[in-house]
């Protein structure tokens, strides 16, 4: 009988016995642990779980959730098998035609071996932790053992109480039902597991539109949950500025969010906070500044926005004062910039607990600048100084003067560092973040001397691929898929067009949709990234981890569930455990199964992830993959690896 | 002082103040009436409204809906305004700079002109319908007049209940509030409206993944809501049958079902059925046959099904079985097909109210034939024979002898007829549904003889664009973008690439990303099809409408809303008044408004629909705008035409 009949007919009780019998394993977690070994004794009967540990406050209530979700008796609906084996293709008419699948429907009743206690007993769970004070900050240690014994007992070992929590995490997802009804762990299991990078987050824009914190809160159970440990929260842009300030002088800042009912109190700020630290999440927050910036600002100071009323002006590229609407960029020549800042900056830094602020630096605009009288008068007093100086100018104010008062360490977006048009001199223990060209820019940021978390916008950008979001965009309205005749040829040749997003010829009919970094980056995009391709291992250090990005201007609450997830624990196995197996070779096709079986968890936490395949996909594994050759990725690394070495 | 500023500080009372000095109007329904004339002697106030009209169940019920929703006193959130003035561009450095907007938040209390009743007192709506009995069935009439007069009477007439549930639709979108407190209709207004064409709808895919009832119900309202009056709903596929067969010897249909708890019992189709016919809504059926079939046949009878077991194979194309995972179809040349689906056609008939029944008929891969021994014999014995003969069979035995007992009209997939492979003839009373090659299969068809559902996939698709869901895909592995030397240069030169999505030169970096249909289908897309392109009048009439596609591969209940809506308000309205102003100029962008309002109205209604700006350009029209020239329409439109009358 095979498995896709018993599956499909919803028999995944029948399914795991089947399973069983081949000795391979269903509930793998995701990311996948760095070394696990799982026994061939048999099931370990789980009763109700029961804590020995450290009183630490943040352990026990860790422990109490892992323990709830346990309860619920979860039964798997997704799991790694082999590829079937498939008839013989017919090459002509009357030849051997395949067999059929026997779909007879008996259940295959094997007793099997099982361990630990009965069920209704309780399931020791020692938990050792050698410092429970060490903070959840930048590198602390996060590795963890899990041992579950043939006599149903769960040891769980680690350096820090952040560890141990994603050793609940581990837990969570090996302990299954297949009926519903009683509890089970498959097989006595020795987990060792420590992740690749410190640095594991996602990116959540609430400037573009609003998100209310329940919406924020549930994103950080599934980051906790895939074992990401970085919410890094965009909360301001030119368009809104939602963040309460309390200082007397500046209350009107939130006069520049959307509505009084989009606003983050501070109170909301360090509900969140907390919400993520008692997860394991650490929170990082960025006020991009001094490029998007515009609201709040203006209803504070007008003069501190340079070019807040000037049309974007796509129509004339060589006019635009924006890479986007609205427009609008700190005036680093206006004096009051800076007062505002150096009273601000303190308040807001007070607010988050983590040693990293990011204060932004991307895509500065020099036809920004231009808008403002004071900057151009200092060009004119200044003959020979470049957007450059301007830059310099910028950080000289700010770096030291105003934001190391307050933030142990700075993040900044590589702009800052590698924007041709306007960068600056920027201290080397400033955490650089990349978004454009791949590995080139990574490589670049190493060099400098940087440590760099990789974003790059071609693999690890949630929002690409949805077209784009300005009105007036007459490229869409093209009504006929050219002919490939003389005149598409020429346009294809020049290629200037085929790096132009706002191209007309490749805007539809399999282009870009007018979408930036199109196209959509798939679970598969984004775990495939070789991002320190290149490196040597001391540069490869310089690496300190990774984010997706969830550019929200066309997300909010009623959909930022299903744009970030599951494809966000795509990227928390590649920064965990990495994207390869034992071999070598790239797991992606293997990570089908726990992504698959992550999601419908997702979902049960109350996600609104998105569904990856038909469910059909999910309940025949393997029947759904594009090539039945299992080695397409390594054939694929293998030939990009020559070429790119040729270039 | 400037709209932008008053909405982004939330003052939306005032914003409504400042646009009726302009004499502009902010609640423009969606879709736009053929006709609507707003005077101008001021507010008309609302208070209850109270129904005169038939004691029709439909009508009542329907009033009472649109009552409840009026009660609840919206405030408009997007409205039209025109593109704002601004500053100079500064050419050089020193040179004028522009103005600054006034900030000052002044509110200009402008007492106005206002009618009607009271608040508190009671608006009478007077609807009059010429024929309550007229059924809800393709080319029922649907027109209605709407007068709001200036004492504060609703005036609605319409042929029939469901052009009266329109005029209720209308009167939802113009009853408004400035304060969550009045209610009123800003202008005294007449509108006359009627829709240009009759089939207007979505086709729902409920086999891909399952979709709960209550889940297609929140879809229904929605429709209802934009006057889209068809639910196209594709039950099943090759990779799940969902839906209750009580035919005694077939029940093991729904063992074809994901789950148990993912099947649609008898009970749920006729609610649903009931619950759309209620909002004006009708339910089209489809079964997709001979293709696009496997489970719920095969577990009844799988000799039933050719091509079962096959390995759908893209690793040989010339192998392969079927277009996606997982192949099956019907199998032509075994009696029992047809007498298995003699006996269930017509009690699946028997649940819709609808004369028009889909039969599928998409996608027919003659490997997959290859497969049946049957069907081998059969080739066999009749030198000569044809695949297209193959299909004839399946024709002869199922039109007349099967779906025309049950089903008063027939509706298909435009393969029946326009399918290299594999087609055949097809009577010209059967509706077709078009989905590939834009207008050019458009004009096919209607040469024919055959009436058109247009759902061209390059505008109407909603699937597209999210990447392929197929797994063991390495073309994602794509590591770096090449640089563009001759090597890529002679890539581009080759047309086969361009037009293949399969071509991994064009999956990443602006391409594909693997969507066989990529880019997404934004509203602005959707929106400017022009689908009648090159018929005469009389041509024309043959197309009856069109309808958006939800394919189901990576949708279910978590993401349905956000994939389908607000995107297929502007198919509603394309549809219903067309896209183009009263100067023939697609009005495109002046949808913004209407539509943005439509989405806030929408997750008002409870439905995820998505955000497709940022709010910021919500509340600042045309501020978002990619061009300042608002006639960039008109101009490509004009080029186009041009360019391809000289193809």
């Amino acid at each position: 009988m095979k498995l896709s009949i018993a599956a499909a007919i919803g028999l995944l009780a029948l399914s795991l016995t089947e399973a069983a019998k081949t000795g391979s394993i269903k509930a793998n977690p995701l990311p996948k642990p760095v070394n696990i070994n799982w026994e061939s004794s048999g099931r370990i009967h789980i009763g109700d779980l029961k804590y020995h540990g450290p009183r630490n406050e943040v352990l026990v209530k860790a422990f109490d959730r892992t323990a709830s979700y346990i309860k619920k008796k979860w039964v798997p609906q997704s799991w790694e098998a082999p590829m079937p084996e498939w008839p013989k293709v017919p090459s002509t008419l009357p030849r051997d035609l395949g067999k059929r699948g026997d779909d007879d429907g008996d259940v295959d009743d094997d007793v099997e071996v099982e361990n630990g206690r009965h069920r209704g007993a309780v399931n020791r769970v020692n938990v050792k932790v050698d410092d429970s004070e060490a903070d959840l900050q930048h590198g602390v240690d996060e590795s963890y053992n899990l041992k579950v014994t043939t006599d149903g007992t769960i040891n769980i070992k680690a350096k820090t109480i952040w560890g141990a929590l994603h050793a609940f995490t581990t837990l969570q997802q090996i302990v299954i039902s297949d009926n519903g009804r009683n509890l089970f762990i498959e097989q006595p299991v020795t987990i060792d597991d420590v992740p690749k990078y410190t640095h594991r987050g996602v990116m959540y824009d609430t400037a573009r539109n609003f998100i209310p914190i329940k919406n924020l809160k549930k994103q950080v159970e599934a980051l906790a949950f895939s074992k990401l440990n970085v919410f890094h929260w965009h909360i301001t842009d030119s368009q809104a500025w939602p963040l309460e300030i309390k200082h007397k002088d500046y209350r009107a800042f939130t006069r520049g969010a959307y509505s009084h009912r989009e606003i983050y109190t501070q109170e909301h700020v360090r509900d969140l906070v907390k919400f993520a630290r008692a997860h394991g999440v650490r929170v990082i927050p960025e006020i991009d500044m001094p490029a998007h910036s515009n609201k709040g600002w203006a209803s504070v100071d007008p003069k501190t926005v340079a070019c807040g009323d000037s049309w974007w002006s796509n129509d004339v590229w060589e006019h635009h004062s924006a890479v986007q609407p609205n427009p609008g960029h700190l005036d680093i020549s206006y004096p009051g910039t800076y007062k505002i800042l150096g009273q601000i900056f303190p308040e807001i830094a007070g607010l988050f607990k983590d040693d990293i602020f990011h204060v932004g630096f991307d895509e500065l605009m020099p036809n920004c600048y231009e808008y403002s009288a004071l900057t151009r008068e200092w060009f004119d007093k200044n003959p020979g100084v470049t957007y450059n100086d301007l830059a310099q100018i910028w950080v000289n104010n700010t770096v030291e003067p105003i934001f190391k008062k307050s933030a142990r360490r700075l993040m900044m977006w590589e702009d800052s560092v590698l924007f041709p048009a306007m960068h600056a001199d920027i201290p080397k223990d400033v955490i650089m973040q990349s978004w454009n060209n791949g590995v080139d820019n990574i490589h670049a940021l190493v060099k400098k001397g940087y440590d760099v978390v990789v974003t790059s916008a071609d693999f690890f950008y949630l929002d690409c691929g949805h077209g784009g979001y300005v009105t007036n965009d007459a490229r869409y309205n093209q009504q006929y898929k050219p002919p490939m005749n003389e005149t598409l040829t020429k346009a294809f040749d020049a290629v200037a067009e085929y790096n132009n997003p706002y191209s007309p010829t490749l805007t539809n009919y399999g282009g870009a949709g007018a979408s930036w970094c199109a196209p959509y980056k798939t679970w598969q995009r984004i775990y495939s990234y070789d991002f320190t391709w290149g490196l040597n291992d001391e540069e490869a250090k310089k690496v300190i981890g990774g984010e997706a990005a969830m550019w929200a201007e066309q997300v909010d609450a009623t959909n930022l569930d299903t744009k970030v997830w599951p494809r966000a624990a795509a990227l928390a196995e590649l920064l965990w455990s990495g994207n390869r197996d034992s071999k070598g070779d790239k797991r992606t096709t293997e990570l089908s199964a726990r992504i698959f079986e992550f999601r419908e968890r997702l979902v049960d936490l109350g996600l609104n992830a998105s569904p990856l395949v038909p469910k059909f996909c999910i309940q025949n594994p393997h029947q759904c993959d594009l090539y039945k050759d299992q080695n397409v990725f390594a054939a694929s690394d293998k030939a990009q690896d020559k070429a790119r070495l040729e270039l």
